[in-house]
Formats: structure tokens, C-alpha cells, sequence
């Protein structure tokens, strides 16, 4: 049972952050242990944040159990403030009963309180569509985990992941360098300060927790990432084994004898060339795995949620386009293409319900997520200049900020002239069609033989024109809306970036920190070498994830160019031929 | 000295025609005889119209002078109400001096008051802009007429006319067939009903005068008319030397050492290869010698006029188009291309002014205008069936109402066409070009020198878009335009029709009185065969003008929709090209 607390105050949250709550209101604390006289919890409407602690009482008949079920990880180390920084899914969720309304977090197999803001803002807004419809795309309650969670098996589920990690081909222990206790940690972690904003990214990826030389985990060869020197700085290891995936034919599907409908998308993966069926909720599901994982990877959002019209075709269409240019950056990256819980997803038989429930739990129990991501992490033997890599990074925020206004700028350019050719320009020229239509018919009143050519000729350019504005209308279905896919996808990675950024410019400041310490004779300086070694291995996973963002980009945009002028020249020629077939009409008139 | 009324009461004006006079408001009276209890005259303001003869009295002191000075036609012939069919122009101008406010109608030397309400009305347009500024378009106190009437001048002027007439090759005299006295023409309108509104067409055109044998005048064999029995029945004999006339090179003159300046546009004819310079007020005084001239014809309208910018390149350029336009219906008719004011305007040399003064005063001086234009025609052998005729003309009626609304449709879509490319296209397309651009100087940024490339492609793609913008912007002047000076010329037309059917329309209405006074005894069957007779030769006329309307009209929008489509086309075409040069630009990007 969560730790429980009665508000004595008003409280009016004014930061992002921080969550109002009401005199008497009965709220639900995360840890009785207040950070810098805030804590952090869930008010009685289930909104989560941060409220001043002085504001409060905790009610002590709920506080025996105030560390989550299941925190504790199969390496044994405790953080209280784990399920912050990317812990395995479940361990949230298990254990929080948000006592009054629901609708913002209840998923009982939700994939877990997520480190990014993006996301959790993603989830949230998501989540105002779960109304409990049949149907929905958050239908979680189905047979595929029917509300089993880690914790209501953990023996079970404990026993193959040990199982598997021991069938594994070269299981290593890895730890920070420092490689030192749970004591030793705490004290490091008192020397070099620890950023008190518990909801900050460096915090919650696991960024300042690997820095600091607390994460440890086994990492198996198959785990292993490397970043390489390339032409143009630190960059991923190629995929030796490139490969795509096509998304055909969604089709709805339905099950409890036609109660519950879905859409099924077809994956055909190259590399294995077996079809499997997935719907919506477990790409959502791998997304939620994908962005826990790796802290400084710019997961590809999927395509928005949906409340009504899911089953429309139009949605259905632009769904799947949008699933398709997910699709093909996943498999376009390096690191993302690889990973056991995308390979899972992509190939685990549809209709073997029990290998998929134990690829999902295996993923859910992921030791390798956040700061023990950075552990498989191999670099280029020569570390980077700090200086230089800063200098990269300030230069990319600012690259990404002017991109980021100029893709908004360009989508709602691109959107706007969109909707003009659908209503505006379509409308101007079907006036202009119909106008000479009129002029047509009216020319055929004129009891003149001779004028019939005419008639029909002038006939002919209306319908013309009119087939025109048709083509501007169908148009943007064919040039437009793949730009604004595509700037929504980049508009994702984007987003994705100040958090990535943060990470490193987090461990860059502990490296400062550590060097200040050095001087002062606060910190040993092998201590300090450790974590410019970790910041190394940060900033070169970083630059290597900026430089896999340029190379997809150009690609990405090029092609996109591309394809809309041709799209655009195509579109052109249609009308001039359309206006040619017009105007030999007149030729015998 | 004009007769003179004062009015006892206040009138208000309610239908067309009727004019508004306040009580005590001294009135011009133009007959002391009432039509059917109304007077017709002229208000304190110089608006002339019907007023209730009960509500005036006579001012006896002014009644010596009922008669204009001018009445007296060469041919000996009096009509009290001449002035309002078709006189030779002059003699209203003459005599009438309007007391108060002049705006109206008070150039001295102004053409006259003309037959046809819709250049009536146009007038009254045009003189809202006859401010005495220096240079306007209807500056008519210019040395080429300073002031001096017919009126002034009786004697030299009708000797030059008499002269002339001398001089002609075959002069003779015609007269209707009937051919009485004046006394007897009384008494045949005592027997057919003349019609009692001096507003109507009918009668101001001199079609009521002329079906009831009232129309005499010599006819020389130039001045004939022929209307042939062509393929789709009556028509205009074709002009035998067919000629067009170039307008070129519109100059701004000045004289007076500066002090007046105007536009003169440079015509050369085919058929003589001189060029003469005319001003717009040359063509604005042709137009109403026309108008005056011809009851059935429809005289294409000339370009509107304009009181500000008449220097403006644009509005010079508009107008030189309108020009081309008008000069093309002129010399494209058989009948109007031929006729003499025309020629004269055609082919008297601009420094010749003597010359010049007296081809204007004869033209102003031409008897065959109105009632006896209809002298000159000669017809089919055939009389026409006149139950086919009125099926014809009420056929074309509802086609010019038909044609009217369509072309007004089409004119207000294509100038709503025209104005959302100058404005709304271009803007969205150099939107979309804005944005391209932006997101180039973004990507710009990225540090990365395999981008370079793209970045100049998608740059030099944000720069066709702008030019497309502009080439939107462009285009209506290329192909809208033209399709609206078209347009705007064919209104002017489809405006002259109703007087024209008019016309038509009364003198069969004649036909069916006479046949029914026939009937009754009242009317002998010669004078009805009379009627009969020039009945025929206004329908003869009025389906040869109508059969040529068609011709120019299936010939001009043939045309003109294969302009606007080849230069559609051409436009189409020039964007794709746009496109095709972005496109290539990424081939080695």
C-alpha cells in the first residue's frame, strides 16, 4: 500500500512539475523523504508531481510500505527513486492504486511511468482518449496479459529471465568503473552533488546515475553497441545485417465472437521474410520499451492515438503511412534495429501466444534500460576533446531549434496550402468550369447550327476546369501529406533532442564538477578520471546519435524533395494535358 | 425661347421617364400639347422627363417660341418632337439653355440628346466625371470645336450640306411608300395609335416614325444598305472591301505649351495605310453619331471612361485593348465598318482640322439617321413570314438574356479568378517557397558538409516556388483579362439588344394594329400594306444585325477560349518546367 498524506493547504502549482493540491485533499507520496522541501506524489485526481512538503501531513498508519514491490533489481542494487530513471517496466504499476479517478494513469499493465517528458506528456494526452470503449487502442485488459504483471509471477518470470541470461552466449557482469558498493556509491554520490530535480532528464534517464558510476548490470555480447570514429565524427557501428520492414494491408480483425474489433497490420521483415500481425497497442508497447531503454536515442514517435474513427479508412491509411516511416527509421537505425525487443516485435509468431507473453516480459524485465544502457557501450579507443564535443552539441541544439521552427513554419505552410487546394483552389477553378458550362448552355439557345462546335468545345473546357479543381483537391493526398508525415516524424526527433542533449550537457557539468573537486582536494582524481570516461562514453553515443540523425535526414529530406516535385511536375502536367485535350476540341468548332 | 411652366404642386418621380418637380419650380416645357395628360420638359435641374400636365401651369410670356430653332430638317418636314427621333444633332444643344445646375447636359457643343437609354444613361455616367478639370476626356471647349454649333452657323453649315448632297453622285429622293404630306401623316397617326411615351425606344429611334411612313430623305446609292437572303436567313451584305484598322503606340500630347495634355492613340486602316492620331473623345463622339444613326444596329460600346489616371500605363494599356476590341467590331461589321462618319474618322488627316470640322459637322448634319436610316436598307425580294420573325426574335431575346447572365457570371468568376491569383495563389505559393527557403537556411546550420547540396536544392526549390507565385501573379493579365475585355464588350452588346428587339417588337405591333383597323374599316389595306412593308425592312434589318451578332460572337469566343487556353497551357507548362529545373538540382545533391 502507497504511502499516504493529507494536504493542510491550498497549493497552486505554478512550474512544470508541480502538481496543485486542495486543503484535506488525501495524496499519495512516492517516498517519505522530501527533496529539498518538496515531495513528490499523486493527487486525489491521480495527477502526479511535485507539492511542498510543508503543506502536508503524512498519514502514518499507510507508511509501512513505502518502497515499491518491486524495486529491487536482479542486480541487487536499491535506488529509491528508481522508477524514476528507467527502471523495468511494472515495477510502477504494481504496486501504485490511485485511490479515486483513474483516467490519467491506470493502465494496471502500463508500461511504467516513463522517463521523458515528451512521452509522459504523449501518454497523457493519449490517455484523455481511454474512455473503457470496446475497442480502443489501450484495450490492454485483453488475453494477452489479461492484467498479469511481473509481479504476480516473479518466480516464474524470474526463473526464465535468469534462465535465459544463463543460456546467453557470453554473459559478463559489468559495472561502473568505480565498481563499488551501495555505500561506497552513496558516498561518491554525496561528494559530487546530485541534481535535486527529480524530473530532470539527466536524472531519469539514467545519465547522472551511470556518471556517477552507479549503474552495473551484465551485458551480453549480443548487447553490445559500439560507437566507431567515422568520417565525420564518433558514429553507431553500422548494421551488419540491414534489413526493412513493410507494413501492408491493415485489416480489422475481430475476436469474443465480433465484440471486440482491432486493426492487424501486416509486417513483412526482410530478413526473415515471415509475415507477423501486429496492432496498434504493441507498437505503443515497444515504443514505451524503446524509450525507457535508451536514454540518448531519439526513439521515432508512432502515429498519434485516436479516439473515434479508428476504423475509418482515411485514419487507417495515414495510420499505417505513419507506421511505415516509423518503421523504416527503426530499421534504419543502427542500435534501434537491433535491439532484442524490436527483433522481438518483429518476429515472434502472432499466433504463439506464449512466446510473445515471453519475449514482452523478458523486454519488461530488460536490465540494459537507461543508465545501464550507457554499460554496452563500447567507444573509439581515443576519447573526445570535451571542448569540442560541447562545441558540436551547442552547435546541434542550435541547428535543431532553427529546424524545429522551420519545420513548424513548413507544416503549417504545407497544411494551410493543403487545405487551400482541397476547399480554395478547388473551389476557383470548378467556378471557372461551371461558369463556362453556363456560357455553354447558354450559347446553345442560339438556334445557330453552325455554333454546335463551339458549344461543345466551351462544354468540353468547363468540365475540364472542373476536373482541375478535383486535381487540386486530390492533390495533397499525394505530394502534401507525405511532407507533413515526414516533418511530423522529424518533428518527433526534435522533440526527442533537448532531453538527449540534456543527458549529455548533465554529464559534461558533473565532469566540471569533478575537475572543481579535483582542485579543491575534494575528489580523488581517479574518481574524477571515471566519470570523464563515462561522459566520454555519453557524449560519444550522443554525437554518434546526431550524426545518425544527419545522415537520415539528408537522406529522408532529399528523397522527400523528390518525390513532391515529381509528384508536383506530375500533378502539372495532368492539367496541361487535360487543357490540351480542351483545346483540340476547338480545332473543327 | 423655350416654353416655360411653373409647377402647382410637388411631383414625385416613380417610373422611368418621369421626372420630379417641386411646387413653384420653373419647368421647360418641350410642347405645350400634352401626351395623355403629361407634359414632357425639363425640371429646374436640366432633368428632362414626364410630368403630370394637372400639375403645372403655363407661363404664358414665353409661349411665342414653342417650336425649336432647329426643327426645320432639310427635307421640309416638321416634327414637333423631332428632337427625340434621331434629329440631326445640334438642334436640342441649340435652343436649350438650362437655367440652374448644368452637370447634366450642359456641353455646349455636345453631340445632342441621343435615342438610346443605354447610352443616355452612360453619358450621365460619364458626365460625373465632367469636372472642368484641365485634360479630361471630355474636353470639348478644344480648338477642333471651339463652341461653335450648327446653330451658330446655319448658313454655312447647311450650304456645305446642301453643297454636298449636290455633290454626291446619285442623289435622289425617297420618301416611306406611302409618301403624303405631312397633313395626311397627321391623320394616318390619328388612325394608328402612336405611342404615347416619348421614352420609348420605338419612338426616340424613329421606328415608330418610320413604320408609320413618316420617315422621308434623298438616299445616295452610298449611303444603300443591303440585306441579303443568306444561309440562316437575313443578313448584312457582306463589305466588299473588307479592311481592319491597327491601334498603336497610345502617346501622351500636349499643347497649349503643356497647359492640356492627352492620349492619342495612332490608327492605321488597311485600306488606306495613313496613320491618323485620335484621341479618346474622337471615338467618344464616332460612338454617339453611331448610336444616333443606327436603330438596329448594335454599336459596340467604347471603353469606359476614367477621371482619374488617365495617364497610368495600366489604364492607357486597358483602354488601348478596349480600343483594339471596339476598332475590330467596327470594321467587322458590313454596315457600320462602311459608313461615312466612320470613314471619315478613319481616314482624315489629323493636321488637316478644316477638313476635318467638316466631315464632323456633316456627320452631325446627316439626315439619314433613326426613322430614316431605315430609307437606306434594301431587303430580300421576299417579304419575311412575320410569325417566324417574332419566334426568331423572341428565340434571341431569351438567348441575350440567357448569354447576359452567363457572361456576367463568367465575368465576376474570372475576375474573382483573376484576383485570387494576383492575390491568394501567389501568396500560398510563395508561402510554400518561404518555407522551403527557411528550412534550407536551417538545415544550413547543421554543420554537415555532405548537406551542402541538398540545402542549395531545397533553397533553389523555395525559389521556384516564389517564381511560381509570380507567375500566378501574372498570369491573368495574359489570359483573364482578355477573356474580360471580351466579356465587357459582349455586355455592351447584349445591353443594346432590348432597344433593338424594341424597335422590332413595336413596328409589328403596328403591323397587328393596322390589320385589326383593317378589319374594322378604319384603315384602307394599301396603308397597310405599307406598314407591312417597313415592318419588313426593320425585321429584315433587325435578324441580319442579329445573324451578325452571332457570327462575331461564335468567331470572338472560338478565339478567345483558344487564347485563354494556349496561354493556359504555355503557363502550366512553364511551371512544370519551374519544377523540372528544381527537381534536377537534387540529382546531385
Amino acid at each position: 500500500m502507497a504511502l499516504r498524506a493529507r494536504a493542510l493547504y491550498d497549493f497552486n502549482s505554478e512550474n512544470p512539475g508541480e502538481v496543485s493540491v486542495r486543503e484535506n485533499e488525501i495524496l499519495t507520496l512516492y517516498s517519505e523523504q522530501d527533496i529539498d522541501g518538496w515531495f513528490e506524489g499523486a493527487n486525489s485526481k491521480g495527477e502526479r508531481g511535485l507539492f511542498p512538503a510543508s503543506y502536508v501531513e503524512i498519514l502514518r498508519n499507510g507508511a509501512a510500505s513505502t518502497l515499491n514491490n518491486n524495486s529491487c533489481s536482479t542486480s541487487g542494487d536499491t535506488y529509491p527513486d528508481s522508477r524514476y530513471a528507467n527502471i523495468p517496466s511494472g515495477g510502477f504499476d504494481g504496486s501504485y492504486k490511485p485511490p479515486a479517478k483513474v483516467e490519467n494513469f491506470s493502465k494496471p499493465t502500463s508500461p511504467g511511468f516513463t522517463a521523458f517528458p515528451q512521452q509522459q506528456q504523449q501518454q497523457q494526452q493519449q490517455q484523455t482518449y481511454q474512455q473503457p470503449s470496446q475497442g480502443s487502442d489501450d484495450d490492454w485488459d485483453d488475453d494477452w496479459d489479461d492484467s498479469s504483471t511481473v509481479a504476480d509471477e516473479p518466480g516464474t518470470v524470474g526463473g526464465r529471465y535468469h534462465d535465459y541470461e544463463g543460456n546467453g552466449p557470453s554473459t559478463y557482469r559489468v559495472s561502473t568503473s568505480m565498481s563499488r558498493g551501495n555505500a561506497q556509491q552513496a558516498k561518491s554520490s554525496a561528494t559530487v552533488s546530485r541534481n535535486l530535480n527529480r524530473f530532470s532528464t539527466f536524472v531519469k534517464s539514467g545519465g547522472e546515475a551511470f556518471v556517477l558510476g552507479e549503474a552495473s548490470g551484465f551485458v551480453k555480447d549480443g548487447d553490445k553497441i559500439c560507437v566507431v570514429m567515422g568520417q565525420y565524427g564518433p558514429e553507431w557501428q553500422e548494421n551488419p545485417y540491414p534489413f526493412a520492414c513493410t507494413i501492408d494491408d491493415p485489416t480489422k480483425q475481430t475476436k469474443f465472437k465480433g465484440m471486440k474489433s482491432y486493426i492487424s497490420y501486416k509486417l513483412t521483415p526482410t530478413h526473415t521474410q515471415n509475415q507477423v500481425n501486429r496492432r496498434y497497442k504493441h507498437f505503443d508497447w515497444l515504443y514505451a520499451r524503446l524509450v525507457e531503454k535508451f536514454p540518448v536515442i531519439s526513439v521515432p514517435h508512432i502515429p498519434e492515438k485516436q479516439a473515434t474513427g479508428r476504423f475509418e479508412e482515411d485514419f487507417i491509411s495515414k495510420r499505417r503511412k505513419g507506421l511505415i516511416w516509423w518503421m523504416n527509421h527503426m530499421t534504419s537505425h543502427p542500435v534501434l534495429a537491433r535491439c532484442d525487443v524490436f527483433q522481438h516485435f518483429l518476429t515472434c509468431n502472432s499466433t504463439d501466444e506464449k512466446a510473445w507473453k515471453q519475449g514482452k516480459r523478458k523486454a519488461e524485465k530488460d536490465e540494459m534500460v537507461g543508465a545501464n544502457f550507457f554499460l554496452t557501450i563500447s567507444t573509439p579507443a581515443a576519447p573526445l576533446d570535451f571542448q569540442e564535443v560541447e562545441s558540436k552539441i551547442d552547435g546541434f541544439k542550435t541547428f535543431t531549434k532553427r529546424m524545429d521552427d522551420s519545420a513548424l513554419q513548413l507544416n503549417a505552410t504545407v497544411n494551410e496550402f493543403a487545405r487551400k487546394q482541397i476547399s480554395g483552389f478547388k473551389k476557383e477553378y470548378q467556378k471557372v468550369g461551371l461558369s463556362f458550362k453556363v456560357l455553354s448552355q447558354a450559347f446553345e439557345m442560339d438556334q445557330q447550327a453552325y455554333s454546335a462546335g463551339l458549344n461543345q468545345a466551351i462544354s468540353f473546357t468547363g468540365e475540364a476546369y472542373e476536373s482541375i479543381g478535383e486535381y487540386f483537391a486530390e492533390q495533397p493526398s499525394k505530394d502534401l501529406d507525405p511532407i507533413m508525415d515526414l516533418l511530423g516524424l522529424y518533428q518527433g526527433h526534435l522533440a526527442n533532442y533537448p532531453d538527449i542533449i540534456h543527458v549529455q550537457k548533465g554529464a559534461l557539468t558533473k565532469v566540471k564538477e569533478s575537475q572543481k573537486h579535483v582542485e579543491e582536494g575534494k575528489m580523488d582524481r581517479a574518481q574524477a578520471e571515471g566519470i570523464d570516461e563515462r561522459c566520454n562514453i555519453i557524449s560519444c553515443a550522443t554525437l554518434a546519435e546526431i550524426q545518425h540523425f544527419h545522415q537520415i535526414r539528408v537522406r529522408d529530406f532529399k528523397a522527400q524533395m523528390q518525390h513532391y516535385l515529381q509528384q508536383q511536375i506530375t500533378f502539372f502536367q495532368k492539367i496541361t494535358g487535360k487543357l490540351e485535350e480542351a483545346l483540340q476540341k476547338y480545332d473543327n468548332a
